[in-house]
């Protein structure tokens, strides 16, 4: 990138409404024509003989402007009839679909049937919700996210995150597939060929976990350290959404930013941390990342724009820098 | 059955709506538990992966007191936010499936994933639904009723009855898979041992042809003539819903109680036409079967329950006298 002009392109590594958040304010700071959203495809699971793509439809939900609010995920205006037959005949309820909802698990399921890829699929669905960025699986190939727990022993991550509540505790991850799974067409060139990298403030074990197993997908992104930048989805010891701080602890990490920039201080330069971690800087730097203090919680799409147009400046005035 | 004690059984071969409104009649003129209805599945479609059984769920719905009686298909307070989403991607939504319809889908396909046999699952919809009866699909393996037609060549039945609303010209009629198709556990005891086996007002070509398809059905029949009873469809020359008035002289028969008398012959000793057709007895009787007349058109549940016991009263008579 040194000798020619560097592109203007945001590739964003992706879980699910974390990501979502984060992409809804990328697209007000940078033409959403710039913008690849690279999706985790681990949480995936077939319910009732439907694929459902949890992540992909949370982002595409967000940036549509579609997505219920109240939760961060499924449908506004989303109604439940379709689940309430099935707890009637006592099927699987504890993932509910909503009407709505089934309408783009049903589309999906058909589309892979009729033989389309997942890649293909997404950007139909997004095209009919008229998103301006492109939305990438991160692959096409099975991948399973997959949960070792305390009383069960490995269960599907669905199992674990909605059934379970993720009230239990796990003890290994693991994804199944991803050794031979291939990255779907578009996401190692977007890694290659955007001017920054993020890293969604999603669950850094079983969100973007499943993206980094994918063979290929860490190896583009160490060619491109110097202008990634992660963003700490845990703030004060906590993780704003999910069980990332406990699954943390329990995989022998450590729930903090500290503990988020050992993860990922061999993929990313930066590690973007809340205001009310600003303390934690020097830590942060201390394994080996440029720590950027902002306000991460990202409330409205304005302020993930605040926060994107933070990230970006900091980091064109950080290359200036070195190329002087 | 001569020497035996009759059974009270009541064996119905079934269509759809015909069908449905016939035994909702049945039920209320014998004791449900000694109902067994066999519904044609050759009307079986997958659709966004799921497996969709019109006539059985037309039949349950229906008995379950929870059919949209305007249409006489689908349910009650039905919504459809999953197919205006299916429409927003540009998916399949000519079969429309409303929300509340969807749950049955979803839970049958759940089920059928796992391994159950559409029996049980059709008898675990039915328990759901408080049935009395039991509703019994004519067979568990694949059967699937295909149609020729002028412009297209061979489709699917729902292509023709929903897609093309059975307005184009049908040269040939066959139902895939009935050569290897084994009857459903159940099936031909409810002939054998129902008192009175009834040939519900269905289309004879379409809705009975699939059952009479699979090998052992026609045969088991053919044993209980005369106590087989079949109800003409047709009246005045016309079918009261759908094609089958057309379908009959496409396919070189004759769309009359007459036509009808014809195709059931071999297989039923009684044909009992509509009030409207009083004129045509002797010709019914011409081709070999007793001729009952009687109010056929099922208007309500007591229409048809009434129109059950003449066709009980006339069979117990006519059973006397033989025995006499």
């Amino acid at each position: 990138m040194s000798s020619t002009e560097p592109s203007d392109g945001v590739a964003v590594l992706c879980g699910g409404v974390g990501a979502a958040r984060l992409l809804a304010g990328v697209v007000r700071a940078v033409d959403g024509a710039q913008v690849t959203a690279i999706v985790n495809t681990g949480d995936d699971v077939m319910l009732h003989g439907l694929h459902v793509s949890p992540d992909l439809d949370t982002v595409t939900y967000t940036l549509a402007g579609a997505v219920n609010t109240e939760t961060g995920w499924g449908l506004q205006g989303e109604t439940w009839q379709a689940m309430a037959m099935v707890r009637r005949y006592g099927g699987i309820d504890w993932f509910n679909l909503g009407d709505r909802d089934l309408g783009t698990h049903l589309y999906r399921t058909h589309r892979l049937r009729q033989g389309a890829s997942l890649t293909e699929v997404t950007a139909e669905i997004a095209a009919a919700w008229e998103l301006t960025l492109t939305v990438l699986p991160v692959t096409d190939d099975p991948l399973q996210t997959r949960v070792t727990v305390a009383d069960e022993g490995e269960i599907g991550f669905q199992d674990y995150f909605v059934r379970r509540h993720h009230d239990v505790a796990v003890s290994a991850v693991r994804f199944v597939g991803a050794e031979t799974a291939r990255p779907a067409p578009g996401v190692i060139e977007a890694i290659e060929q955007a001017g920054v990298v993020l890293i969604a403030p999603s669950n850094p074990i079983v969100s973007i976990g499943p993206l980094l197993a994918v063979p290929g997908v860490r190896e583009a992104l160490l060619q491109r350290r110097s202008d990634t930048i992660a963003i700490s989805g845990i703030v004060a010891g906590k993780a704003l959404k999910g069980p990332a701080d406990r699954l943390l602890v329990e995989l022998g990490h450590e729930a903090s930013v500290t503990g988020v920039a050992r993860l990922y201080a061999d993929l990313a330069s930066t590690l973007v941390i809340d205001d009310a971690d600003r303390d934690s800087c020097a830590q942060v730097e201390a394994s080996g990342m440029h720590c950027l203090v902002a306000d991460t919680i990202m409330r409205d799409p304005e302020v993930a724009a605040q926060l994107t147009r933070s990230i970006l400046d900091e980091h064109r005035a950080r290359t200036q820098e070195q190329n002087r």
